[in-house]
């Protein structure tokens, strides 16, 4: 990772050739799910910005060079996310737009905080939601989950694992036990990976003011881990806590649960202390881990949202929707070597050049080359073949291809790799199937280094 | 196009599937040409911004909305182009790259300036250039518009013409008369086709202060248009000018028209008055219109600049490329109608649902098609299958699958269109090429309705 202004990473070709083949393995699998493509703009008013609150010292302002005296009242700033953008766009497009709406977002946002760990100032996320003009049943909160699950398998990274939990459960439990003012309380007991169990429970009381046995059973909640569907149902009835909310979002995360489990038990994790820091969530809420690298942030995070694409007191459009780290994922996978491209470069081919009179010779081939879907570029000068040779494996080219003296599209064909070259067709000559593209390549070896000592750095801050 | 910001165009799902397969379109030429992908980050330090003049008053400075005081003299602002940021990367990166560097770059960028037809605030290019640490020589610059014109054939769009012209012809001849600055008279008839021979004539005489005989000399040389190699040197021999930069210019025009001619005759023209506003060309410049709709801007441009990236008096690398304006592309199709996407959905399948009860059935025959590659979603709620149906209907979504009673991935499957019903096994059943994924779909008729009133209007400034 290049980054010569702190927090605004930039690769080498050879890894946004990574990143590149990265997001089409994503794009395909939210295409699969029948989720549509969409781009909003960069910019959002001002006032957009901020009604999510918490954010306000995070976003970039826009201001014209020169600008005008009176363009002050429409001040603009870059978006930190893009569920802000999305809310802004269904309620704006509306008649225009068949819902429900499922559509896929991938793109950059920008934050001016401070560039640490995991956290850039500029970021690429894949975002993907269902927005409904209707009540969204649980149904679609699997939906979500299950397509998230897929690109994770999909993708060649760290083994993962999906937490999930329904901010129902938290805050009829909360209610239940009268307590006025859950949201400190969901922020205090989502810390619980962090500051442990003994660190919630003091600060439940100073700081959320909480009874001690109202803080005792909070963490009783918070404390609940389980892939088991009844096992969860009968550790939440056993608390004794009761309110219809409860029981609705329980109803919902055991259902959930047994949806997901059906497939991949291990990768889904029940964990009533997850809340999710965003206020909006209404329901159900999850992210995803790398589950062998516990100490590593989350890479993926989401949940149901009812209330955030609303407009005056009629509409109210509710939402689930999941944000992918990609930037986050990549800083991992490509600081510790765990994957490479297959090459600096998408040519497949190295047309070497005899001469400069027969230049024209070595670009008909190459355009024959190109008509049947063969990457390839033509040498620049008339070199001796040694040196055409190494400039190919420099870059990885794993073909070079020597044009006959009788200026035919015959010639002959050599992989630098194995040193075989035998004459081949350049109307009918196929590489390999795996040589064609690019390739993203895992390191097993890497990662099974990674694992004996794996301390979370990246180079966000290696200026 | 949606625009409610001025300048800052967004647009529906469908659309957006439509500029996806334009982009891919693009990169998949790009990558046959063996170019690499590149990104630089949104930002650029505002004294690299201003390096290249004329543009201050159109850079967005970017200002946190609650930023430190000592922040000031760190300006940045967005990039208003892709080629001053690789400017930077290649010369920052220069020891991590392999040259020549020949890569592609497709990304938005921003410019603060008056959004008007076919300007915006907020747009996509795709740029791709050589460049090199040693002299390139006229074989790169063949490539780079072989290279563009295979694009510009690939896409569905009107049909293109490409204007070719030399710098170094220009700057010779203006020497060879004498003229001491050849800056104002390239952009005086630069403007040729816009405010014709006598307003170029009248400009040169009283904003370039050029002797009578010299402003008609410089008109005589804009004024010659050809595609014929031999008539383009006997008519800038005609002229009478002599100065080696101008044989030297010649020398390269004549080749490269001869090497593009073979393929594409009536595709390339040289047009001597053909300047290119940036003051960084060096030699060869072009630029690519829509051949049957004159009065349409150009969609597409570039040249070769030998000074643009370089550090202090050693470093020098020298480079070619182009800037394809998607945005501006897209606003003319899809507002004139002229391409649209094969369906509003990526799903070609919707599952119908028969019951509540039997949804895991529904899911079961999704998951299975999606492994055969096949996109599906399904339907959300036990509705009227009519009512499914008509959902179908309404995305363009081409089949309906009714699974069978029996629980198995068998079923029947139903193409809307035609109202043809076959039984259908989920594991293997596959759709015909044509409907797996969203097409683009070019529309004759509207193209040749656009040319019979060809008014040049988009939707840029109707807010």
């Amino acid at each position: 990772m290049l980054t010569s202004i702190s927090g605004f990473p930039e690769w080498l070709p050879e890894d946004r050739q990574v990143e590149q083949l990265f997001i089409d393995t994503i794009r395909k699998q939210f295409e699969l799910f029948g989720f549509a493509p969409l781009e909003t703009r960069a910019v959002e008013p001002l006032e957009k910005l901020l009604l999510k609150g918490e954010t306000d010292k995070e976003i970039y302002l826009l201001r014209r060079l020169q600008a005008d005296p009176d363009e002050a009242d429409k001040e603009v700033g870059l978006h930190f996310d893009l569920t802000v953008p999305i809310a802004r766009y269904v309620v704006e497009n509306r008649g225009r737009l068949v819902f429900p709406l499922r559509r896929y977002q991938i793109q950059k946002s920008w934050r001016g905080e401070r560039p640490s760990l995991g956290r850039f100032r500029e970021f690429t996320q894949a975002d993907f939601d269902i927005i409904s003009e209707e009540e969204l049943t649980v149904q679609s909160d699997f939906e979500i989950i299950d397509l998230l699950r897929e690109v994770l398998q999909a993708l060649p990274i760290p083994k993962t694992r999906l937490i999930v939990n329904n901010r129902k459960i938290l805050q009829g439990y909360y209610q239940g036990m009268g307590i006025p003012d859950p949201a400190p309380v969901l922020r205090i007991v989502d810390k619980l990976d962090k500051i442990g169990s003994q660190g919630v429970y003091q600060q439940l009381l100073t700081e959320a003011r909480l009874e001690p046995e109202q803080a005792a059973a909070c963490l009783q909640l918070g404390q609940i881990k389980t892939n088991d569907p009844s096992e969860l149902q009968s550790l939440v009835q056993s608390t004794g806590v009761r309110h219809p909310l409860l029981e609705t979002g329980l109803e919902e995360l055991v259902y959930l649960l047994g949806a997901l489990g059906g497939t991949a038990q291990d990768l889904v994790l029940a964990d009533l202390s997850l809340a999710r820091g965003l206020d909006y969530y209404t329901g159900c809420v999850f992210e995803a881990k790398f589950r062998e690298l516990p100490k590593y942030p989350s890479i993926a995070g989401g949940g149901r949202y009812d209330n955030l694409a609303a407009a005056g007191d009629s509409l109210r459009l509710p939402g689930i929707g999941v944000t992918i780290g990609i930037t986050r994922i990549l800083a991992v996978v490509l600081h510790e070597g765990l994957l490479r491209a297959s090459r600096k470069t998408p040519s497949c081919v190295l047309v070497a050049l005899v001469s400069e009179e027969r230049r024209g010779h070595s670009l008909a081939i190459a355009r024959k080359l190109r008509q049947n879907g063969v990457p390839c570029e033509v040498y620049e000068k008339p070199d001796r073949y040694g040196k055409q040779i190494r400039f190919a494996d420099r870059r990885g080219i794993p073909f070079v291809w020597f044009p006959a003296e009788d200026g035919s599209l015959d010639g002959e064909v050599k992989d630098i790799r194995s040193g075989d070259q035998a004459p081949a067709d350049a109307g009918t000559w196929q590489p390999p199937e795996a040589d064609r593209r690019v390739r993203m390549e895992w390191d097993e070896n890497a990662y099974q280094e990674l694992l004996k000592n794996p301390v979370y750095t990246d180079q966000a801050q290696e200026e």
